[in-house]
């Protein structure tokens, strides 16, 4: 079955609550609608990639320079890589993310963000 | 470093030659400008994710129903399954492929059209 990722976009509106559209050779894609501050994290064993859709995302690292993502751009976040996804001024950004479906949502950190299990939509 | 997808598909023109633009995980992503006809594969081992930015590109098989996608829609091709990628009446179509690094363009088949490996751009 084909998907639209537009059309996927308008089934939810939860922040930092990413939904699954698709899999393919152990990869999840995930689609998340985000607001304002995450939470710092890292994924041991999973490289994690952001790509923009709509609205502007920065991404804080304890190792190099922020960096900010434009509708069109991704960044490959390596694993082991703390980061800290945010936006700002209350902007809602729209990303889809791709990463092993072994990927914990804020790695081994627990917080009241912390989704255990993504929903498929 | 940060990728812009639309300025990497500014970078090359030729046909049915898929550009590497991104890995992670042990996967690839790649952009691809495809026209006319391609060829019957299949891959064995990795499913293959076209996900369209340009024009309508259809998706032939042997065991399903022929496949229509628009922008923003994507497809999953499973691992074993024979597939023929094909654009309309000469449109040029621009492609974004998501597979395993091990991915063979064009299976175990060669023609004209393989390309043995792809470049980085």
């Amino acid at each position: 079955m084909k998907t639209n990722i537009l059309q996927k976009f308008e089934l939810f509106n939860d922040h930092w609550s990413p939904k699954i559209i698709g899999e393919l050779n152990g990869q999840q894609l995930k689609l998340a609608k985000v607001k304002g501050d995450f939470v710092w994290h890292d994924h041991a064993n999973e490289d994690e990639l952001f790509l923009v859709y709509k609205g502007t995302l920065f991404l804080d690292f304890r190792d190099r320079e922020t960096v900010e993502l434009n509708p069109g751009d991704f960044y490959i976040v390596p694993k082991g890589v703390q980061h800290f996804p945010r936006t700002k001024n209350g902007m809602e950004v729209w990303l889809l993310l791709l990463e092993p479906a072994s990927t914990k949502h804020t790695g081994e950190e627990k917080t009241e963000l912390t989704v255990e299990e993504c929903e498929w939509i």
